[in-house]
């Protein structure tokens, strides 16, 4: 089942997306946050169909020993309790192609749109996102991917940990 | 795709599992607390192939305002950073059928069996985790479903806006 929410042009953050959106810069902002903070470099940031930042947040699996507070989850949780009606017509900005608990929680809001800034480093859900009727941009961003290429570098056991596959921390 | 993980008889837990587990006890005691704190009453609970209790815990949309806060996100939260292969041959037990991003959960932390009290109030991930090769069992238990249309006939606004589908609150 392939079905595509149509892109209105009524929606005020830029169509196509660029890394210049302000939902993109700010979640990228919340990645190096991250990165200084010596934590898994991804960021996010939920934007409704006006344009308005409704949340962002950054993975913090190390700095809390967090299981679940990946980027987008965090950033779902630092926007708070909304009406549904609040995620119709928004985008995730995120960092990194998101992990299949981002993805789902994406899916179970009903965000329109998620925005990534690449997924060379990790594929998560881009596919089943599109699947549920979500549209998927890739935005190609090389500050992403050096972002997690030098955090990755330095704590492989950390990045493998933090997507359920320790086992490639040893190739 | 659809590929079945066997379900070896050397796990300790019981197999089939019922509503007399451990597991599904704690998960239900956690739902019975939510519902007396005036929450969501779901509850959930995981339990490692040995049958150790690793974590469990309870959906907190009310009492925290949480967006993300679910009974199997709670749960997993609760169990802390644990190191992937803790997960693996594990079980998740929850009240009721997972949501997307609940589901997303579990497939990203590969645990190997979901088993839910019902699916009667609403009907998640069931399929989708199958297709991902985790086993699935539904113990149709009244007691769950008794607590959840409880819940939801004196708090529809809350149980809709919890699973992202307000306008089914006006049914």
């Amino acid at each position: 089942m392939t079905k595509n929410i149509p892109w209105t042009p009524n929606m005020s953050h830029s169509n196509p997306p660029t890394s210049n959106d302000p939902g993109f810069k700010a979640a990228y902002q919340e990645a190096k946050t991250g990165f200084d903070e010596g934590g898994v470099p991804i960021g996010a940031c939920l934007v409704d169909k006006d344009g308005k930042i409704l949340g962002q947040g950054h993975n913090m699996r190390v700095q809390k020993s967090s299981a679940t507070l990946h980027a987008e989850i965090s950033c779902f949780e630092n926007a708070g309790r909304l009406p549904a009606s609040a995620y119709r017509g928004a985008t995730m900005y995120t960092t990194l192609s998101p992990c299949d608990m981002c993805t789902g929680a994406c899916v179970m809001y009903k965000v329109a749109r998620v925005v990534m800034g690449e997924n060379n480093t990790f594929v998560g859900g881009d596919e089943y996102l599109r699947q549920r009727g979500i549209e998927v941009v890739n935005l190609k961003n090389a500050e992403c991917e050096h972002l997690m290429k030098e955090f990755i570098k330095n704590h492989p056991e950390d990045w493998y940990e933090d997507i359920g596959e320790p086992e490639k921390a040893q190739q």
